[in-house]
């Protein structure tokens, strides 16, 4: 096998970094895993080694390997994955990331959709990179639980999806309604923009604007706050 | 006056880094405020003379205490500022953290707490360090336009404010109702627990217990998002 470098974008394979993620990974996408490295250190290896057995992965002891992948002390555990590329279902809710900046935040949207039942995820590009260590350790693996798809624009992802409600969560109120007063339909992809700019005006044509009620005592509420609350009504209230 | 020293939890003072956070200080609170610091390469002073200048607070250019207080290149401007103790108050709902470990997740609360109109914020100890400059960082400067006071316990909180609707936030079913199936009083604390263990068992027994409902795909949702989600939710059913 061919030496395992840090990360970069344009390489086809990617890491998760720590047990919990690497054993996510095992569990919903085994095909795609090239090799697990263990810490000599750790000794917890039955559910690793019982799931590697299973899909004939190779497992090495390689302290070295993983401190060069790693820039935390605590990771004991790293698997070495193909990148993959999959469409997203047509018959059941989105969320759909304008933009989104940070690689922790998208980890943490990624694993707060999966808790709330939507599994299929847009970004709209440029976004960071989902399949960055930072952000699949962010998702605690939830990554390989989702289906993620990068767009060109929304546009384009407005193409493939024509049957979805479109509900764009805006910073400002004009023409926006608020979350619990929104006609909440079964199909539906809820948009949100960059963690610093927000979804750029023109989205208040593209479908129903909305707006998280909140006191003025606060700017906007953080990103991965707004999704989740967005999620939770949505899918506690759609028609089914 | 003294030489400013990097952060320490037993000092009386603490620091605001950057432009936003010492605004809403100054804003907030500016008897509190002892100095603030610019960079000399800051040209927005406007905002920051202004409100220094109306409270007769000493505005001084200090790269190099700046480079020493701050390990963020982008921060320009620096207050420093008293710390305080102060009540909650009676009359209205509570957010109670027990142990929160994380002091950027304690920020993010506190910002999110005022965003749906909570104000007034019990810490259960031990627990991170509201006033580290990380937290105030990370609550944007909430924090000033909040009540916070820690306890040394929930028996000692509970003790101050008898009246109060109690509200578990568990991370197990047992004996817990759904978020949107709880009856909402007008007057209600809701209490979380620590980023990896959550709540003490023991917590059930101290009043209604609740969970937000998630999918099996994740093991519990970040400690921040299930504040936002609970605080929403309970400011817009919560009868009045």
């Amino acid at each position: 096998m061919e030496p395992i470098k840090p990360y970069k974008k344009d390489a086809g394979y990617s890491y998760t970094l720590g047990a919990f993620p690497t054993i996510e990974l095992l569990s919903c996408r085994p095909s795609l895993v090239k090799e697990v490295l263990v810490h000599s250190s750790f000794t917890d290896r039955e559910t690793v080694d019982a799931l590697c057995g299973k899909a004939g992965i190779p497992v090495t002891v390689s302290d070295k390997t993983i401190a060069r992948l790693s820039d935390k002390e605590n990771c004991f555990v790293v698997g070495v994955f193909e990148k993959y590329t999959e469409s997203l279902k047509g018959d059941v809710p989105h969320i759909v990331l304008v933009n989104p900046g940070n690689m922790g935040n998208l980890g943490t949207i990624l694993r707060t959709a999966a808790a709330m039942g939507i599994y299929d995820i847009a970004i709209i590009s440029p976004g960071v990179d989902a399949f960055h260590p930072k952000a699949v350790r962010a998702s605690m693996g939830a990554l390989f639980r989702l289906r993620h798809r990068y767009y060109d624009s929304f546009e384009s992802y407005r193409r493939d999806f024509p049957a979805h409600g479109i509900f764009c969560f805006m910073l400002d109120e004009a023409h926006s309604l608020a979350l619990s007063d929104v006609e909440k339909p079964e199909l539906f992809s809820l948009v949100f923009g960059n963690e610093a700019s927000g979804l750029p005006a023109e989205f208040a044509s593209y479908g129903q604007s909305v707006i998280i009620p909140q006191t003025e005592a606060v700017d906007s509420l953080n990103l991965t706050i707004a999704v989740g609350i967005g999620s939770y009504v949505f899918m506690k209230e759609k028609h089914s």
